[in-house]
């Protein structure tokens, strides 16, 4: 039903009458850089198991992006990390999620596998396994960033992303 | 209780064991100049009813952020915008809440009150009524584009706001 003063049909609770409102989800992590590498996560769950990716999750309840960015590199990736800048932001409309990566940097090194992450590993830009990325919002970043190093202007990026755009693969196997 | 491979309690449906996660809210508006002037509108609404803000208000689901803040300028000020960039990001941890202002082009000069507006109006720099304006997050985001306007140089602004800053105040007599 479309509630009082509202333009769209929510989820009413039939007992209580209390509004259930959905809403898009925030995703934030981390792109970091460390001695002209980056690291990347291969992803020990679903979806695209087996696939690499940036540290990053849902932004959890009284957490700013930024803190939500460094507690999901803890965990994914068991890496410190001092912020730097927003870096990208990607609407994802289709799937009612927006991303926000920032640049990073590490401040120890040191970093490990996690239950999320079979494998954490920095990458030199030779080295990017570019067909077997996660996802098309860390294609896009990687090659921002790659591109913005070799002016050093590391401008933020925007990006709407309205459908799927990654064919369905078969896992990599481990190399 | 926290559920098995996560970090913190959620709330589970003790009948059919579904988590109901709570996640941070994405707030989406713009900041729109015609002619040196700026719009905002007068709430009607609480909270800070009777103060000015920017057209602004809750991203929905399936839905872009530059989408909702062209929405909600339609629906709070009855104005047809055109995005030109993003221009500031708010995190507000403490009330769960990232704020996202496009900076906005008027598409033709049309503009209305509206359920959740008294008033909408055209501000010119030495107008606007800085004692009367809603939120943090709109008085910041008119000290950024009024310094900016000075070089033509608009990038992007950022701030993390950690708890609430304004002074309870009844509500200003209308003018």
């Amino acid at each position: 039903m479309v509630p009082v003063g509202d333009q769209l049909p929510r989820g009413v609770c039939p007992s209580c009458e209390k509004i259930h409102y959905e809403n898009p989800k925030v995703v934030t992590g981390c792109l970091v850089e460390s001695e002209s590498k980056v690291l990347l996560c291969r992803r020990a769950i679903e979806p695209r198991i087996g696939f690499w990716t940036f540290p990053a999750g849902y932004l959890e309840m009284n957490e700013s992006t930024q803190a939500g960015a460094i507690r999901e590199t803890k965990e994914e990736a068991g890496a410190d990390v001092q912020i730097e800048q927003l870096y990208a932001l990607f609407d994802l409309p289709y799937m009612s999620q927006i991303y926000m990566f920032y640049k990073a940097s590490l401040q120890s090194f040191s970093f490990t596998a996690s239950s999320e992450t079979t494998e954490a590993r920095f990458f030199s830009e030779g080295e990017i396994p570019w067909d077997q990325l996660a996802f098309k919002v860390v294609t896009e970043t990687l090659n921002w960033f790659f591109e913005d190093r070799k002016t050093s202007d590391f401008a933020m990026h925007t990006m709407v992303i309205n459908h799927p755009t990654l064919k369905k693969l078969s896992a990599p196997s481990s190399t």
